[in-house]
């Protein structure tokens, strides 16, 4: 909390100014999200409280907004209602103890410096399980936008369940949806423009633009108060109580922390990759840094506090961050100035919202969430790397048909073995010079001049376990011919060695003495030479170590 | 089997030769390994006839010998134990099943040049599976050499037992064993130098010494029978039924499929392993080769025919295969001709074997896995490598205290554990001129100039999901420094980069751009530069690729 100490009146007016846009824009993202989350709209107030406070103590990033996210929400749905059933008092105790198991294992993995388990969830995997999580939530979201009640945490689920109760259709509702979803589109791309042509600046035109949500939720609510449209069929959010839950440790129930806590793993790894990738983007922007680890902290003491408070899993959302950047915040202080303002509305304000209508939180939700679904990045990463449009598909398809945390597992696992195939499978190149310089390049892309007798290989990966036995074949074949006597192996590229490949080494330096071949080393990096002087590799080594390859062909063609 | 175009009456005396030698070997081992795999002995002889027919055709080493060997027949045993009874008929059938799903999987990897997958198992994590299964052979045997009756399959369970029938002791039995535990010590270590003195040349009292044991089981035999001492509580062999089984496609129980696959795969890897590495090692003695996919299909085709056979799993065993080659075996032919004799033993001879003694069987097993614990070859591992040290004893652990399958099981994901957790924390150097040369060293480890303004970072790993957020962590510490006009990244250690790895270096040019500061590469391999003209990231970077490093730095001090 260092920037505390360099507070002034200066930074006062500009963190307020960012709170009161960040709370106008928080309320209406709370209550859906809460809703998304499969809980009463108070709650999502409640979350957007005590965890800002937290944060402001012990997160690291200046402008980072933390509170109920979309895709943290679903997640929170799809954990809590596999153990328990929406609308029921331990539905809500569940949630409760989502927060804190998620709070605690991010507090636990700050102590231990473990932020490096977020680096398990590759970009791709991230990219493919959000857009797919983003359909999940915009499919979910149809039942309030049509007025059908349905159910499920997968796309065959819910398509089917909204087949099955489609006769409960209500009109009203989807007039009233579309038109909200139509307005927000508008909002989103087309309200900027108009306001700039009014005179606004181009940042106030943006930033009133983020305020379109409010607008929807004021006009719907006084459409249906005024017209009585909750009378049509339109469900409304109802009575929402006044006032604050007190702070309170919940009793523990240690079998549903069992069956909670890889929900709560996968919960806090991809808030955490979220709310960093946020905070790094923000804070180069003015120079200043985040740190990864401390991070950890600040997000779990924010989890805490939303449990100690009555909320569900929150963390840093990207799009609240940029808006409480964008609108000048300074210090962490703006979001004690947004907890206290949310904190007033909760006691106050409530009852503003019985006539919101349900249909208009949904549209909220799917015009926010289908903008995560991003196909550019996803035509990138096809263009860019097969293996890692494997693994996004199938992250993509298995969050759809198998659920959220299905899809995450899915995704890593398909990773890590792309991964080792990768790292099994190097590039091994048969090595000559290019006439008249000490350059040495692959025989098959390159014209390029072998000596007599010297065959030189290059070995482009760490030599480990997966692939040392490669490099035994390739020098088997080199066994083969005829009148070999020296074997160079160019380790330029070799960045380490394990045991294995010290084996390996060993058996490559045996079988070429049997057969009559000395065996060489070039370029050895000062790791893998430290290790290689642990064993007595060196001193069984037939040939020498060069310490550049034009060295070593040099000597040996004498 | 292009070795047959060339065969000639020399090699035809050579092979006869090393095939009789082999065959006194392969006995008393096959008459043993069929009793520790919890089968009646003549099943040994069947397991060392059709597959040696079999490899002979379709492998590639001129001097390997198949059949069964010591942990194959453990892993079969805990298989098949766990399944069915010893003893009963179900667990020949099961036996039978094994070894054709071993030689189907074997196969199938094969035709698909799936030979990489045996690469899962390091070195270290071999190295303790074999010396934790040869001190659980040890004690399994250790009920023979005493006379009491134990079961179990894993260290604890076998101490437990013994103890427990500690009282059926035969003591009579015990001395036995332990003379011809002492015989056989003293034959592997003390009688080729006496067979030397005696004036034989040194291979041929080397390999007399390998004969120990078939004398061990002519005099025990002999013993037993005049003196009657089978009256004595000493267990024997028994009748061995004399013939042949007609070779049949036995029905296949699919719900025994279902459970022993996981074995079958395991003991097909481990097979191939150890058989690959004898293969290896011998075929480089003469300037031959093996081809691994091939062999697949070689051992693959030996343990179908053993199981068409009535046989169990079989491999190419090291010691045999060493005995082979010293005997001066020049072709596959060896193995057809030891096939021919032992079908001969099987046929005639196993009447002699009635009164052969168990105890001495148990010794000749004991001795011969007592060297495989492998002492020097894990004091090298702990002193090269502490994540190999910890796969290595984590194997050991399972091994002993969970079973053969578990403790490759772990070893396996341990040792990927390791890697993921080492290319995952790559060493990155900040890196300074050495003065006077072209050479950039690593600020923290050497006298080095830097530029003014300009910060140099090497990577020394290919740049993935696991390790590129380390280097945006990095940069985000550059970017806090004043003054940083240009970040180089000497990318001469990045041999590959992933769709993750893309992504951080555009976050990075983003975030230096935004600080402006400029972002410059140096030293970019091919295959690397290759994969980001695939992408659209050269065209948004703020600085230059630089062919050199040194370029790189001219460039930006002028």
């Amino acid at each position: 909390m260092h920037w505390i100490q360099a507070y002034s009146k200066a930074k006062v007016r500009d963190d307020l100014v960012a709170a009161i846009i960040v709370t106008v824009m928080l309320i209406p993202q709370s209550l859906a999200y809460a809703m998304l989350a499969g809980l009463p709209a108070e709650v999502g107030l409640y979350a957007s409280i005590l965890p800002l406070i937290a944060y402001a103590v012990f997160g690291t990033s200046m402008t980072l907004a933390v509170g109920p996210v979309a895709v943290v929400s679903l997640m929170t749905a799809t954990a809590v209602g596999a153990v328990t059933t929406p609308g029921t008092d331990n539905y809500l105790a569940a949630t409760v103890l989502l927060a804190l198991m998620s709070g605690g294992f991010l507090m636990v993995l700050g102590f231990l410096r473990a932020g490096f388990m977020a680096n398990l969830l590759s970009h791709p995997v991230i990219s493919g399980f959000i857009s797919a999580s983003a359909i999940l939530i915009a499919a979910s979201q149809l039942k309030h936008l049509i007025g059908v009640p349905t159910s499920g945490h997968t796309l065959p689920q819910l398509i089917q369940n909204l087949w099955q109760n489609l006769d409960q259709f209500s009109p009203a509702t989807l007039v009233l949806g579309l038109l909200c979803l139509g307005f927000l589109a508008w909002v989103r791309s087309g309200l900027a423009p108009v306001l700039r042509r009014l005179g606004l600046s181009d940042s106030a035109a943006d930033l009133l633009a983020k305020l379109g949500p409010m607008l929807a939720v004021i006009l719907s609510t006084l459409a249906v108060y005024g017209w009585e449209l909750d009378q049509q069929g339109i469900a409304i959010v109802g009575h929402i109580p006044a006032g604050l839950p007190m702070p309170s440790v919940p009793n523990i129930d240690w079998g549903l922390v069992t069956e909670l806590w890889p929900a709560a793993v996968l919960i806090s790894l991809i808030g955490f990759v979220e709310s960093v990738s946020v905070g790094h983007t923000l804070a180069a922007k003015r120079r200043e840094r985040i740190q990864p680890n401390r991070e950890l902290l600040g997000l779990g003491a924010a989890n805490l506090a939303s449990g100690l408070g009555g909320g569900f899993p929150v963390t840093g959302g990207f799009s609240r961050s940029v808006v409480n950047y964008d609108a000048g915040a300074r210090t962490p202080m703006a979001g004690v100035f947004t907890s206290v303002l949310i904190g007033i509305t909760a006691l106050f304000l409530t009852g503003l919202f019985t006539y919101l209508p349900r249909a208009v939180l949904a549209a909220t939700v799917i015009v926010a969430v289908i903008s995560l679904v991003d196909l550019k990045s996803m035509r990138h990463v096809m263009q860019f790397s097969a293996g890692d449009s494997v693994a996004m598909f199938m992250t993509i398809g298995a969050v759809l048909v198998l659920g959220v945390e299905a899809g995450i597992i899915a995704g890593v696992l398909c990773s890590i073995v792309c991964l080792l195939s990768q790292v099994g499978r190097p590039h091994i190149a048969e090595l000559g010079r290019v006439a008249g310089t000490e350059h040495y390049r692959n025989i098959d892309r390159h014209e390029v001049d072998q000596t007599q007798g010297v065959v030189a290989l290059r070995f482009d990966e760490r030599l480990h376990f997966l692939n040392a036995r490669l490099l035994e074949d390739q020098v088997s074949d080199v066994i083969g011919r005829p009148d070999v006597q020296h074997v160079v192996l160019h380790s330029g590229a070799i960045n380490q060695i394990d045991a294995s490949g010290l084996e390996t080494l060993e058996a490559i330096n045996d079988r070429l003495q049997t057969a009559g071949i000395d065996f060489h080393l070039s370029e050895v990096k000062g790791p893998v030479l430290d290790r290689l002087q642990r064993s007595n590799f060196l001193s069984h080594l037939t040939g020498q170590v060069h310490l550049t390859h034009h060295q070593a062909m040099q000597a040996l063609s004498a």
